[in-house]
């Protein structure tokens, strides 16, 4: 595979925004990576989007052609892509293997949800649809209450305290009130995190990301290429997509995401490099149990270390290796399908040194993390300044 | 790009199973697809699955990783492509060229969708959202409103008429009659066809395709390789995926396919074959207008020309160029997801000489038409004996 480095990107802030439609976010998202790579509509040779449930939020389907028409771009191929929370993980991952490949030269990757125009129940039931409905679903396990069994269990397993979930859902707010577009730019106390209104035991709402609307784009060409569009590029090292069974009742251990740890293990030897030498991520922390959990499957520190890890500072925006600068799906936000791309824009503002407030100063290489349901997809990508 | 083979196919009937739910039929085409080519789970390196809205329909997202884990394959990519009714030929598009890339060997590639659990009503309201909801879908235009007004509009410029369209049906009635595995078997006159319940003027329901569950597979290689598989691979010779706009009053002829024109230049022009050189044809006759465009985009005839070209026989299954021997979406139904891959097993069938009672005796290069929503998607593939 050639190299290929990433050119552009485009991010609509994330929130709740009644008077916008989910094509304008994404043509938004879509134009203002275009603008940052200084690329025309008609160069781009082939888009692909990461939408998780745009039909069941507003009843909009065949979305690729749909939102790269509304760009300009017509006569390519024009592809969704849905992998629950790691859609547009999944279409970088596939983009990427296709310029790498050399299929393409001149790829736009999307991602784009608009989850607040549904009651939260309604929300509830649809992200639900990412899990067994025939089995979870049937018994009415919502996400919520997948990941607080996760979450009991790697308690009861690895001593994981309800403290160390609370000191995750903090650090992400205090990033999250540095990003001008983040969901949610309020900084918590450990106290507040800890009285938290219950959603499933033992989560609270300040365990859980938020129900958003937003966008994310990127242009990816080979590194070759890189220079026409950029003297900020940002190399693809490594990136793997793996799966794993999608219902909990599948899988020998809850406590850990087999699909997260192939995928960092495939991602990290394509790039030649092992956990340590990891800078930084942006990893997907739905739940703050995930974020734990994402530490531990992704090597940076040992199983069961996770939840010390992230109390005693080392993730924090002035730690060792900071995670989530971006606040993370808890501030930032998780329009679904936008998240994977998202996770990448936020990566490679880090490394151009363009982070502002929350810029952190080694940031030469950093990893995004996106994962879907709950655990069945995910998606690791390596980068580097390059 | 090196030449791909597909190595094995597999498909469940289409039909309305009220005892079946989504999996199962998925699960079904692959094993069966699989048996075909004599390959384990663990043999297959990625799964492609292409599913329109198995979301809205039955309330099950992320269905890669859950159709794929109760086949046994786990740990490697598993993703869902949707592109309307071209939803599996799409997949199937990037896993060929995935494979023919070098990134893969072996490569399942599945299409589903199970829709008889909802209402008619319902199901016509989850198709228009392959349409523009904003714009066509408010105004109520559903797609046999859409697809009227097409029809219309070719009867006013190039003098088609009804009893063309109705000749279509006639001839897809008939070769659906021959296929075991077709939803409906049912030969009609062309009387009964002009004296069908009216859908939306011109459109009688017998120029509407099904209401289908149903699923496909095949299995796809390098040609080196196919050997080991099967003695009866069918070559890849060209395969494109282009779009276009997705709400007609965006484009400029709705007589024409633009994507369907261009995704078969690229096929024919990867070949190395003109029109002339197609013996026969599986083409996505969602209505019988769309088979007569078809003829004529894909060059078979001028434009124009495909409303007598049909009336003639020249497309029966006894004329110089047959199309859509399986029945097409007419007869053997159209399980929206499950099209693009099983007109794909259905090209292989007649290139194996497999096809039984409706076996065409030249049979050494088809070609696939894959089309999603009005035009807005469009694949082309065309196959050879290896």
């Amino acid at each position: 595979m050639r190299p290929v480095a990433v050119v552009g990107i485009g991010k609509t802030a994330f929130g709740a925004f009644a008077d916008r439609d989910l094509r304008s976010l994404a043509v938004e998202a879509g134009q203002k990576c275009m603008a940052d790579a200084n690329v025309s509509p008609s160069k781009v040779e082939a888009f692909y989007l990461g939408n998780f449930a745009g039909p069941s939020f507003v009843g909009q389907n065949h979305l690729a052609p749909y939102i790269a028409g509304a760009m300009g771009i017509t006569g390519v191929p024009c592809t969704r892509f849905e992998a629950a929370c790691a859609s547009s993980g999944s279409a970088f991952f596939h983009a990427v293997s296709a310029v790498g490949a050399g299929l393409y030269d001149v790829v736009l990757v999307g991602g784009v949800e608009k989850m607040t125009s549904q009651p939260t129940p309604k929300v509830t039931e649809i992200l639900a649809g990412a899990g067994d409905m025939l089995g979870e679903g049937r018994a009415g396990a919502t996400f919520p209450a997948l990941f607080a069994m996760i979450a009991r269990r790697h308690m009861y397993q690895y001593g994981t305290t309800r403290e160390q979930m609370a000191a995750v859902a903090v650090k992400n707010h205090a990033n999250g009130a540095k990003n001008p577009q983040a969901h949610m730019r309020k900084v918590i106390t450990i106290e507040q995190a800890l009285a938290g209104k219950p959603i499933a035991e033992p989560l609270t709402v300040f365990d859980c990301s938020l129900i958003s609307d937003g966008a994310a784009a990127v242009l990816i060409a080979p590194l070759e290429r890189a220079a026409e569009f950029t003297n900020k590029a940002a190399k693809i090292l490594g990136i793997a997509q793996t799966s794993d069974q999608v219902a909990l009742d599948q899988k020998d251990d809850i406590t850990t995401f087999r699909a997260v740890q192939s995928a960092g293990e495939k991602a990290y030897k394509m790039a030649g490099v092992s956990p340590n030498d990891i800078q930084f991520a942006e990893v997907h922390d739905c739940f703050t149990i995930a974020e734990i959990i994402a530490t531990e499957d992704l090597g940076f520190v040992k199983k069961g270390e996770g939840g010390p890890y992230a109390q005693q500072g080392c993730t924090a925006l002035n730690g060792p290796r900071p995670v989530n600068t971006s606040g993370g799906l808890k501030a930032k936000g998780h329009p679904v399908g936008a998240t994977g791309v998202g996770q990448i824009c936020d990566v490679v503002v880090q490394i151009r040194g363009d982070a502002g407030e929350r810029q952190i100063p080694r940031h030469s290489i950093g990893l995004a993390q996106n994962l879907g349901g709950s655990g069945a997809t995910a998606v690791v990508t390596i980068l580097g300044a390059a």
